[in-house]
C-alpha cells in the first residue's frame, strides 16, 4: 500500500490505491431479468439487465447475440440540476460501458438474443462510468443465469469478470477511484477496464491539464491494482460465489 | 375497518380500506434542496426538490415565485423494458403533479423563485402518480425548510398537507391503493388528492370498464378516508413534525 | 333552473345552469369518414374520424378495435399566438378524449379496425376539451354509420351517448359551461362527462385557488344536468335521430 | 373566353380559363389582428395575421419590420390521413407564402415589427397554396389596418394586391385554378402570383409528366388573366373597397 | 454575346450572359454507385448517388422506380457559420433538385429500385441549386451505367440531359450565373432548369424587391441560352462522350 | 523499421509501423478563418475553424476562451449509405477532437473567443477520428494567426503540436495506421494522441476481440512513433514552418 503522507492526504483520509467503500448487492430491480445496485462511496447507479429475444439488423443471418448498455442520471443526482435528455456525454458512456461488457461474453453464446444494460445514477460523486461497468457485469451474470434456468442458453457465455476504476494524477499524485473533488482536479484522468485475470479490456487516458508520459501510465495501472482486486471479489461475493477464488462461469448455474 | 371476507379477499390480503406499508425517508438526494423517498408496498418513487432563483416567463412583472414537476420512470421499474422519452402518460402525470402541489402552496410566499420536483419511479405497482405527489409533498416541505434556513423567505408558504391515493372499482368492492394486478381490472379508476384539513385538491375518476354513479363517487371517498389519515401522520413523521398532531408549517422551522 | 340575480349577473348574462347556444353539425370534411363541427358560444371545435384497417401492437392476437384521439388548436385559436407543436397539455387532452370515447364503445364490435379522432380548435373561449369530446362523439357515430354501410360491422359499438361540459366555482358561484374569462378566475375547476343515461364515464375536478369538499362536488353535478340534457338533444338532433327520445344505436342504420 | 367544347371538358364543366367559385371572408379569427376565410371550390383556407412588436435577428440594427408565414394542414384536409408534422412539403409553401408577400410590402412601413401569417387548410382540393396566398394578402391587410387604427404605423405599407393561381397542362389543355383531379394528371404544373397592376411576383413552373416549351408560359399567363383579375376584384371587396377601381392602400383606412 | 460596357461591368468582369469556369468530375466518391463534382467558380459542390433495391411505400404494387434527392451544406461553406441541421430553405432544395432529375427520366425503366442523389456544397458563392442539379445529372448517369454494368437495368432510362442556370435582374441588366454578390442584390431571382433539347424542366423566378413583366421573363431565357450550351457540353465531356454531338443515353454503355 | 516480411504482409503492403501517404493543405474552405484538408490513404477529411467573440456558459466571470470540436460525415464516405444526423458515435468523436486540442492550447490566452472546429469526413477508409485531430490542429493553428493578424490576440496561445494515429493489433502484428480493412478485424483498436515532444495527449485503446497486457500497450507505442515523427513534420510544412525544427507557435505570425 502507498505512502503518501509525506505528499499530502486525500480530501476523505484514503491510501493512493485505496478505494471507497464499495457494496453490490443483485436483484435491484424486481421486474428484471437481471439487476445489480452498486454503491462506491457516495456514488450510487443501479443497472437492469433487460433480456429479448431479438437480434440487431446488422446481426441478420448470423447466430449470433448481442449486448447493449443506456445510461442515464437522474436530474439531482448532481450539484446542478440536469436536463433528463441525454445529451452526448451519456452517449458516450452508454457506448463506452457496451463495447466493454462485449469483450468479456461469447456473442455466439447468446444465440438470437439481445441484452440491454440500463445504468441510471441515482447519485454521482464521481466514477460513474467505471461504477456503471463494475455493475453492470454483476446484472449481467444475473440475467444470463437466468437464460440458463429458463433454458435459453445451455452455459453461460461470460468468459471473465470486468471491472472499471478511475484513476487520476492529481498534484502530482496518482490516486485511485477519484471522487468528484479529486477528478475536478485531476492533471491526467484515466478510466481502465481490466479481467480478473489481469487484462485490459479498455484503457482511457485524457490529459486534463498537462501531457502525459509512458511512466505516468505504468503508474496508473500500478495504483489500480488493489482495488481492481477489491472489485472482482465483491462482484464473485454479490453473485454468491467464493470471493477468494478464481471466477468460473459455470459456477453460476451450479448452485 | 370495511368487512370484506364474504366478498373475495384482496390480492395481498388487505382489507378494502387499507393501504400497503408506506415508508417516507427524506433527504434521499445528497445534492437536492430537499428529496424524499417514498415506498408504498413495491412501488417506490424517489423525489428532488431544487429551488432556483428564476421565474417561469408567464410571472415576469409580478413577485410570485412558481412550483413545477417533473415525471420519469426508470426503463426497468415495469415489467417490459420502456423507453426513457417521456410520453404523454408522463407529460400528464407531471402536469398533475405541480398542479397539485400548487393547490397548497401560496405562491407569493415564494417571491422570485421556482421549485422543481423531479418525481422518479424506481419500481413500479400501481400507484405511481399518487404516491410522487404524497412524496414530493416532503421533499417541497424540506426544500422550503432549506430556503428559511438559509434566508431566502421569511416564512415557509405551504399552507396544509397534500397526499394522493389511487381507488376503484374491482369486481364490484371498492378498493383503497390499488396494487397494479388490481388496477388492470378495475372498472373504474379514481386518483384522489386530499389535504390534511379533509379537502379536496383533486378528483380524477375514469371509467375504464363501465360508467358510474354518484353512490359509486361517494364510496370512494369513504374508503379513502383511514387511508388518507395514515398518510398524513407518516409525512409529518418523515418532516420531525409531531405525526398525531395537526400540520402547522411554522412548526418546520422552529427545530 | 337556478336563481343567481342577487348573486352577481354572469359575464354573458347566463343562468347558472344554462350553456353558450351550442350547434353540432355533421359531415363537415369532405374527406373524413365522419366529422362533425360544434360551436358551444364562440369556442369551435371541428371534429373527423378516420378509420384505418389496423390494430395497435397491444391488441395483436386479439379481434378487438381501438378508438384514439388528437388534439390540435391553430395558432390564433387563442388570445396570444400558440406554437404548433402539442404541447404537454395538448397531449394531456387528446389522452382524455381518446379514455372517454372508448368507454362507451364495445371495442370487441370494432374487429381490427382503429377509429382516430382529430379533433382540432378553430376558436377557443374556454371549454375545448369538454366540446371536444361532445362533437368527437358525433363524429364516431357519423363513422361507425358509415363502416356498417361498407359492411366492415353488422352492428353500431356504441352502448350510449358520452358528452362533457365545464363547470366551475367562481366567486363563490357554481356555473356550468365557463366560458374563458369565467374560468380564469374560478377557484375550482371540474370536467364532467356523462354518458345519456346519467351515469359518469369520467370526473376531473381541480383545486385553482382553494381546495374544495364534497358537498361543492354534489353541486357541480347538479348544475351540470340540464346542460348535459341539452347537449344529447342536440347531439340526436345532429346524427338525425329523434332529439326527444332515448339514444338507440340501432336507430343510426335504420334510416 | 376560350372556347374547349371540342378538346373535352372539365371535370366540373368549367371553361379553361374559369376557376371556381370563390368566396374571402374577414375577421374569420375572433382573436387575431388580421384574418381571412377563403373558399375556392372545394379547397377552403384560413389566414390569420399576428402583430408582434419584434425583428428577426437579421434585422438587428435597421429600422425595418418582416412578414413571414406558417402554412398547415388540418389531419383530414384530405383523402388520406396526414400526420400532423409539417413535412418538407409544408415549409417549402410556408417559405413561398412569405416571400411572395413581402414581394409587396414596404418593409421600412413596418417599423420594429413582425406579422406572421398563419395559413391552414381545413379542405384540400387543389390550389392550396395559391389560395393561401390570395387569402393571406387579405388578412395583411386588416392587420394593417388595425396597426394603423392603433397608431403603429401611420401609412399601411402596402404597395399592391397580389394574388395566385395554378394553371395546368393537362392532357393538352391548358387549364386555370386546377382542382386536384386535374392536379394528378396535369403534364405541367405552375403557381402564378401576380399583382393587380399586371405584374409577376412569381412563376413556378415544373414538368411533372413531360418539359415544356417557351409558348406553353406564354399560354399559362394568357388563360390566367380572367381568374386573376376576379380574384383582385373579390379580395378588394371583401376588404370593402370598390370591387371595380384600382387597388389603394389608403383606401384601406379612410372609412 | 452581350454588350454589357455601358451599362456597368460584373464584379468579375464577364459578360451579361457569360457564365464562370465550369468543371465537372466523375467518380468523386470511392463508395458510391455513381458521383460527380462541380464547380462553377467558386461554388463547389459534390454529388454522390446510392442505388438501392426498395421502392417508397406510394410505388408499392407498381413495377416503378424512384429518383430522390437530399441536400447538405458544410457549416463553414458559407461566410457566417451556419448549423448542420438542415433548414426549411435545404428541405425545399431537395426536393426542387429530386423533381428536376425525375422530369427527364423514365420511371418504369428503373424497376424496383431508388437512387439517392446526395448533393454537399462544400464552397457556397451563389447557385448552389442549379449546380447541384446540374452536377447530379451527371452522378446520376454515373450510377445508371453501374446498374446496366451490373445487369439490373437493360437499358439507361434517362431521356435527355438536365441542368440549372440562375439568372438575375441585377441593377437594370439581366445576367446569367449570378455569384453570390450579384445573387444578393438582384430584384428578381430566377432558377431556370432546362433539357439539352431546349425545353424547360423547371422555371421559379421570384420578386426580390419589384415584380417583372413578361418580357423580362423572355429575357431570362434568351440570356441563359449560352451558358446552358455550355453545360451540357461539360457534362457530356466529364461522363466520356461526345461534347459536341447530341446526348444519347445509350452512348453510356457503348464503351 | 519493423521486419514483417515472416508474419504476413499488410493489405497494401506497407511495413507495420509506416502510415499511409499523407497530405495537409491548408486554407481549405474560403470562408472560414482557418482551415485544411487533411488526406492519409484514402481517408480525406476537412476541417475548418470558426472564431467566434463568445464565451460558453460556464466560462462567464472568466477571462478564458474555448476550444470545441464538431464531426461529421458526408452520406456516401462510407460505403453504405448513412443518415445525416450524427448518431453517438459522431458525438462521441466530437467530444474527443475538442478534448484533444484544449489540452494543448492555453485557453487564457483565448480571451473570451470561442473556436469551433468543424471536421467533415469526406471519404472514410478507417482513421477519421485521429486524422480529424491531426487536421483540425492545422486548421486551429491558421484560425490563430489569423486572430493575431486582426489584433484579437497578441501570442498564439497553442503550446505543442499533436496528431492522432490508429493503431491496432491484428492477427496478432501491432500495426501503425490501420485502413478500415485492417481495423474491421483489430483485436484491439488504439486511438493514440501525442505531441511533438513526445507525451501523450490521450491514449483510448479498446480490445475488441481478446483483452490485451501491458506489454501490447508498449507496442502499440513503439510502432506509433515513426508515424507520428510524419505527422508533425508534415504538419509543420503545411503552416509554412520549417519542418525538421521543433514547433515554435511564435513562429507562426513571424512570416
Amino acid at each position: 500500500m502507498a505512502e503518501n503522507a509525506q505528499a499530502g492526504a486525500r480530501v476523505d483520509g484514503r491510501h493512493d490505491d485505496q478505494i471507497r467503500p464499495v457494496t453490490i448487492e443483485t436483484s435491484f430491480f424486481d421486474h428484471a431479468e437481471g439487476s445489480a445496485s452498486i454503491r462506491m462511496g457516495k456514488t450510487w447507479v443501479v443497472c437492469a439487465a433487460t433480456v429479448e429475444e431479438r437480434q440487431p439488423p446488422w446481426l441478420k443471418g448470423t447466430n449470433r447475440g448481442w449486448v447493449t448498455a443506456e445510461y442515464g442520471m437522474l436530474p439531482r443526482a448532481v450539484s446542478r440540476r440536469r436536463k433528463r435528455e441525454p445529451g452526448s456525454r451519456g452517449l458516450e458512456i452508454q457506448r463506452l460501458v457496451g463495447r466493454t461488457l462485449r469483450a468479456i461474453v461469447d456473442l455466439r453464446g447468446l444465440p438470437l438474443h439481445t441484452i440491454t444494460l440500463d445504468c441510471d445514477v441515482l447519485n454521482a460523486d464521481g466514477g460513474t462510468r467505471t461504477a456503471a461497468v463494475t455493475g453492470a457485469f454483476v446484472a449481467l451474470c444475473e440475467a444470463c443465469r437466468w437464460m440458463a434456468s429458463e433454458g435459453r442458453i445451455l452455459k453461460i457465455p461470460i468468459q471473465d469478470q470486468v471491472a472499471g476504476l478511475g484513476i487520476g494524477l492529481v498534484k502530482g499524485q496518482v490516486l485511485s477511484d477519484l471522487c468528484y473533488a479529486e477528478d475536478s482536479e485531476a492533471a491526467v484522468d484515466t478510466n481502465l477496464f481490466m479481467t480478473a485475470s489481469g487484462q485490459f479490456v479498455g484503457i482511457h487516458a485524457s490529459a486534463e491539464i498537462r501531457p502525459f508520459g509512458a511512466e505516468d501510465l505504468e503508474n496508473f495501472v500500478r495504483v489500480a491494482r488493489p482495488g481492481f482486486e477489491q472489485l472482482f471479489a465483491v462482484q464473485r461475493e454479490a453473485l454468491g460465489l467464493p470471493p477468494d477464488e478464481p471466477f468460473r462461469a459455470a459456477a453460476l448455474t451450479s448452485g
